[in-house]
């Protein structure tokens, strides 16, 4: 679904990722990792699709949310597995958004 | 693929959609989009996935580079019949990058 984020600014990280290997772990972690963002202080939304490419784009209230939020333990267990394991390449792009508009206006 | 930009600061355009009406017309402007984007001053790169949920992220040197691609008159066009056919629901989040990081840094 698009997430209902607030009126601006706030922050999105931009996770572009192409899968190396894609196993029974990697969905499951990938459900927990969303399951725990959620959880996070600041946390605001979160959209994702893959085909070849994936992106997840996450929405955030400040860069220090973002910052906590990267330094989480178990994320930093899934980003190294994500690493060595799931991931050939990926690319992480933390941005501030600074106007957004939608179909109604 | 994984766009190949440059060293922060730019800008991204995130797109997230739901379609309506997926037929030929929106495959063809879809494709020539991309091609029209790829030929404006200032950009940098274009990602695209899609399952229920499409996200299509551009990169941009300027505010005012996003400003004129807007206001491209076959754009325009293409964003009219996005509008009134093929988009049940949209929204476009205008943000600035200003830090990034990739597998292998």
């Amino acid at each position: 679904m698009i997430a209902k984020t607030p009126k601006p600014p706030y922050y999105a990280v931009i996770f572009s990722s192409l899968m190396a290997v894609e196993d029974k772990t990697y969905k499951r972690t990938s459900d927990r990792m969303v399951e725990l963002a959620k959880a996070q202080k600041g946390f605001l939304g979160i959209e994702s699709a893959r085909n070849d490419l994936g992106i997840t784009v996450s929405y955030w209230q400040s860069l220090e949310d973002i910052q906590n939020w990267k330094n989480n333990s178990e994320h930093q267990l899934a980003q190294k597995n994500g690493k060595e394991i799931w991931y050939q390449d990926f690319k992480v792009r933390i941005s501030k958004v600074v106007h957004d508009y939608d179909f109604f206006k």
